[in-house]
């Protein structure tokens, strides 16, 4: 079982009516209850806010005795990421260089486990007018792509456009065409250290997207394919060693 | 001087009216007056037909000693690929491989250097309804998209769909936007071997492409970057060596 | 299960003696044995020349039908790449393309296949003292590499030193440095189209090499990883389509 | 002129009798004469301690605005990367990804702006034995390697050894042969935002390494190959745009 920890700020559904309406529970129930469905993967979440509104100690939260126990993070942040501790941005960040798959939705490209990962600015156009967007495979034969068409589409979503400010990816994946007339690297994979990492771009709170059965099927074969292949060593370490055979 | 050569086919100006309309010298002529406008290109020609409509004997005209005072070829072929002679295709893709630079222009995905180079199908999909296009940039930063801004137009040309059949890219350079709905890589960057390789997507015969300023600006841009930087050597042998020190 | 295809050339063992001694019924009957010694691995071989030295039609032998039915192919040649006809390097670089797993071994980097699917000269350097051989793992969180140390020696085997002629690997996987004071990128693995391509180097057909337990290991590691994820697809087209939303 | 910026944190030639009498007045201080020698360089230093053993305030002496006058950055610290300020990591990293050149020199590889830009643990092994280093040249036609034969020796210096924890270098330009049995990839580019950056592992401060022709020929070449090519942008905004057309 594909053990998958769930990271949502929570702070959009609770504020904003037409957010809730959508996500009454927040997005991460949404996510949670889709990838509980599936018998390969158990899934928990941990917010920044509680449904009170109140802050989370993400520290006592995120620890590295959960991440050691999780083997894929999903992080969807958006206005709230320098409310989470360095502490757990280095946590993360060791735990995905150790292992663990790592899979950044929407507006988590500027969240600060992306950004270290990335090292470059991860910064991108924008414009929320709604648009039509059509998702393109560029590589049918790649695990996180099964399942889907030549392309399949989402009715309204916030647009995110190129330059994005990302590393070249091992691996482009998908390319989103909207309708206003920009396009975007929307699905991205790197290996970082022993880690996986996805970046989907679709998910902007006040459109149901994360409803949509193409939307889900990415995300689930994301959570496949960004678990981690039978090694996971939390050993990162720099090691002064003697001459092969001297040891 | 960065020294030329452009290849054509020069039959699509010969035989349709509409083509020879835009390109009454063949496009190849088009191509190369801009370059010879250039102070530091000179640039000449060679096409599969002649204005007569014969057919030029390539492997005479594109002789390793031509390849080996050529800094970069162009390569212009639609349907006349199975024409070049496979010997003439080794020797271009000696040549890069040497550090010759190749831009490869629309159809050419499927000429048989560009696909030895790149080792896959090179495969698309393609539509023929004038679509407007906008080209983005993904990275303002290198030399093949200077002086471009974060994207131009092209009134009309064939659409060119993902998926695209070709090895990652080193660098993703422009994402075409398509007014039918489609997407695609429509620059990309490889180095192969001690050369360069630019594949660039606009051009279809029947639009006036080559003479829109940006088209322009990223070929003369893609000329300058894929000239070899000082290395080029034609010796690619698979030595018998002694061990170092008794050399 | 996942169905192997050996090729082997099968001359070396049939002419020298001291390979013979080694590889008494051809290398591929070794490699075929530990394959097939798995649970999850079936392998079966063809070999270019046959125990009496005859030629073998590799035409009617490696069909597009027998590809088909192969998961992975395992290639070993070395002075007869000449003789493997150009229908079957298409048909083998197809079916890579098309997500066929391969393996290429020792000196089949100048393969035809393999040079058909890098683009490149695949040239390297070469010197044949029977050097030790340390083989280091550069990740040791790659399939490839699972059950592997921090190196692990050959104690003789031909020298290949870089420069080595091939497109940048997706991943490099193993460096070896040579007692005689070389260094080599001994595992490299690309992905081409949907398939995944492995070249190992080692395998001198004069030292028993494909009898020692790492070397064992990479190879069954490689044939599980390059093994196609679900994913199998002859059709490599080019069509006209209609515009999204028109088909 | 390139407009180079060497960073330094001259401790240990300060502290240590062997190193004060192989570099006197700091490694910095050769590196800046040997690039100053050079017509189209101009060198200059800023050092974490000075020379008095005083530690100085890099926060002030590594400014944006020292950075927006820098083409290329030098950097070398070993026993006192945390006293790196992080405003000073940040104005770095910014720096490199809007263009800014940046060359780590061996025990930089744990620099805090290395990792940064890396965003993996840059781990490695090490050896302190004084070993005979032989650079392999991986690829002979880039222009950091130009000038160099085959390969070239280090005397002695430190080993460094793989796994490196790195992302996949773009471009993997040296591999070392250490006498004792390892083998390290002592030379790596990668591309990261509009900025270059290079890693090169020789320099360990107990060994008069910067004084070696063939090291001083791969620093002059990385200078010159990491300058930005035209392109300074330090403007790295993620704007709210509007649609094509209607700016």
């Amino acid at each position: 079982v594909i053990r998958v920890l769930i990271f949502n700020e929570f702070l959009h559904e609770n504020r904003m009516e037409n957010v809730k309406e959508i996500y009454p529970d927040g997005m991460h129930a949404v996510l949670a209850e889709m990838l509980n469905g599936e018998e390969d993967i158990s899934a928990e979440c941990v917010t920044l806010f509680n449904a009170e509104g109140q802050q989370n100690d993400l520290d006592a939260l995120i620890t590295e005795e959960k991440l050691r126990e999780t083997d894929v993070l999903l992080w969807w942040g958006h206005c709230a990421h320098q409310l989470v501790p360095d502490s757990v941005v280095n946590r993360v960040q060791r735990a995905v260089l150790g292992g663990m798959g790592a899979i950044f939705l929407h507006s988590a490209h500027h969240s600060k486990p992306f950004r270290a990962l990335m090292g470059t600015t991860c910064n991108l156009s924008w414009r929320e007018d709604g648009d039509l967007c059509r998702l393109w495979v560029v590589d049918p034969s790649h695990p996180v792509t099964r399942g889907l068409g030549k392309y399949f589409e989402i009715p309204h979503d916030e647009m995110y456009g190129e330059p994005f400010g990302i590393p070249e990816p091992d691996k482009l994946l998908l390319l989103t065409w909207f309708e206003g007339g920009e396009v975007f690297r929307s699905c991205c994979a790197w290996r970082r250290g022993a880690g996986k990492v996805i970046y989907f771009q679709p998910g902007h709170e006040t459109y149901p997207v994360y409803y949509l059965p193409e939307v889900r099927t990415v995300i689930k074969n994301a959570v496949r394919w960004t678990a981690p292949e039978g090694y996971r060593d939390f050993v990162l370490d720099c090691p002064n060693v003697r001459k092969p055979g001297a040891e």
